[in-house]
């Protein structure tokens, strides 16, 4: 198999698949208007997967997108930020509901198969009568895909866009993808938002297994704050524009496939770490031999969350003990005279105990716009990834005024 | 039964005890020397009872004192603040071991009653010379309660010191306690340092149980920076040296003395969270009417936990979605059409649906050195109340560059 980065790619690199944004009036700079309705649309009918938030309090978009996903077919994705439209009762149900309708009978589709998504604001209505009168402004393209990665994003400083070519046998496939989120990131299932289409003929339970494991590895591994979003929406969307046969687990294609899903996914998320809100340093950290899987991510997770570890890494001081009550408190089984802690390229902890290693030279090495943490716990052989940003002044600018 | 302060109260308010502290050059600012080594002492041999810290990596004091609280005997402490001891391997229990000795030495007791704290940078080696020279220069006196509690104190910007004065029946009893923690605080089984004395005759039997049941309304309710400690000591020593008839569940003045253990670790608690790293306001969240009294602590917990909660209050901002957010990720069970918020006075949020309440009247009402969130769940009847702070530049300054 081959797999290549597409230079500018995104949603609309695969074919068959058109996007595109404009201005509603929800989300402003200043008076200054930004992109904040988006629609993407496939040519033909997809095959669909989702994974959303487990927060108790989830949005209406979410509780609509999780019904309509389960029939495994749906066309189009109808996107606005500015407003989450959470906690907005039943009237929260109908926007959401209006939302597919309009964007149904622009592209006369049946509203069964749109999903709709709305990021922003919690506890807010909808503007309905701006969605209404922008919807009409948009014209969906095979050049509109950056447009629409504009159109999603809300604290984010950049957009996030990725897209792969997969080459295995005689075909050619495209994967494509977006995400949102600089802040409320601690995603349980998926991130705030991410987006993924190809063009390959896969089946819904393929796309159903793919996307879960994928998120598990990508977007359930990172943090910025701690705090997961009430809107967290992860979807793949598969129109088969290709050709070929339909690709299940036996399909020559599918590890090439499911590859190209996870590294987008991974890239999206550490994208999405890098961008959180106030960060200026991406933050790797790496626990190896865990007893388990779900003791190496966890252990990960903690560490990558801890804000005395994202402030050590603001400050490039390196505070080892730090890491280790992290680690200590994250539920994974330890032998402290068994852990080892390496900080870039430094053994800072060494079975036990801190290694000689002067502080000055561990403090340079972590001068750089990505800090490396990596830990072998010696008590198993399980190990896991995970990504974060660090905490500066810029997190608590940002939200200490957000919405007012 | 009759409950009243103390001004100026603190460890060694009970009768029979006595306290003290010196400059051993383990905790400096800048050039200055501050207070880091501490001894408290009671004149004859106390009930003693203690709970730790659950992080799997937690200081050698921890590892022995846990040991030697099990005899239910104890008649000594000791103290220091700048180097916690953590994460120093069998150095680390010999350390703690030795401070122990030379405390039994110089108060002519058996080290097995001497018990051991330290507070303060992870992963260094404690000076043990600096040690045993500074502390020949303390004199535990009764006037000594105040210059513990200083010895005490890492970050913190003022001291926690409380006593109260219990009169039942025939007997007064006093109640003292001091505590330290100003960031790495969630405490999970206690806080970081809380020391409370007393006079009463209690046994380790019903010392233990009030221990438990006092933390877990007050230390285990705050929160700084969701970082759990791996120094959290809580210790709860008795001399009964005021006399008077062991005092068991069913004794008259039971219910009385537990109620000042209750309110003086309650008001330390209170005390750390207001003063928390970078902190300018305390918020207090009361979670009512959840279905059991675990759901309304973790909700309680949660929110006050939540850093997008934290900056609402530091912007005084009033976005009552975030609140929604961490109740929802807090894992209590909810309705969202019961719900109920009010923050301060006004009710922002009714049932499910925002009420029409101006934001910059909730705002205005936030503009005070305390914020309370009430949350009503109407789905059952327990009650819990937690304490944090709001999340500052400070947080950041104070963190970015701590340990060098």
């Amino acid at each position: 198999m081959d797999i290549n980065w597409i230079e500018k790619g995104g949603v609309t690199s695969p074919s068959g698949w058109l996007a595109g944004a404009s201005y509603a009036g929800i989300k402003t700079y200043g008076d200054e208007p930004r992109y904040d309705l988006g629609l993407l649309y496939s040519e033909s009918a997809c095959s669909v997967a989702g994974i959303f938030t487990r927060n108790a309090v989830c949005g209406a978009p979410v509780t609509l997108d999780r019904e309509r996903v389960r029939s495994g077919v749906a066309q189009a994705l109808i996107v606005n930020s500015g407003c989450s439209n959470v906690a907005m009762g039943e009237r929260g149900l109908r926007d959401a509901s209006r939302m597919t309708q309009l964007a149904g009978q622009k592209l006369n589709l049946p509203e069964q198969r749109v999903l709709v998504a709305s990021t922003g604001v919690i506890g807010r209505p909808l503007p309905m009568k701006k969605i209404e009168a922008a919807l009409p402004e948009i014209t969906p393209s095979r050049e509109g895909g950056l447009l629409f990665s504009r159109a999603i994003i809300t604290t984010d400083t950049v957009i996030k866009s990725h897209a792969l070519q997969v080459s295995t046998g005689d075909k050619v496939y495209i994967v494509g993808g977006t995400a949102k989120g600089a802040g409320m990131v601690h995603p349980d299932m998926a991130t705030v938002f991410c987006f993924l289409t190809t063009d390959a003929p896969v089946s819904p339970v393929w796309l159903n297994r793919v996307l879960r494991e994928v998120g598990d590895v990508s977007f359930n591994m990172i943090d910025v704050d701690m705090d997961t979003s009430t809107s967290d929406t992860m979807l793949a969307f598969a129109n088969g524009s290709r050709g070929g046969t339909p690709i299940d687990d036996r399909h020559p294609a599918s590890d090439a496939l499911r590859k190209a899903f996870e590294l987008i996914s991974i890239e999206l998320a550490r994208d999405l770490a890098r961008d959180g809100e106030g960060a200026r340093t991406l933050i790797e950290v790496t626990v190896q031999n865990a007893v388990n899987l779900e003791q190496a991510r966890k252990a990960a997770r903690t560490i990558v969350s801890s804000p005395l570890v994202k402030t050590m890494v603001t400050g490039r001081d390196p505070n080892l003990g730090r890491v280790l009550a992290a680690l200590g408190r994250s539920g994974a089984v330890i032998d402290i005279a068994r852990t080892t802690v390496w900080i870039g390229q430094h053994c800072a902890f060494k079975q036990g105990i801190p290694t000689s290693l002067s502080l000055d030279t561990i403090s340079r090495a972590m001068d750089a716009p990505e800090v490396k943490l990596r830990l072998d716990l010696g008590v198993g052989s399980a190990e896991a990834t995970a990504w974060g940003c660090d905490l500066t002044e810029g997190y608590i600018h940002i939200n200490a005024h957000y919405s007012t």
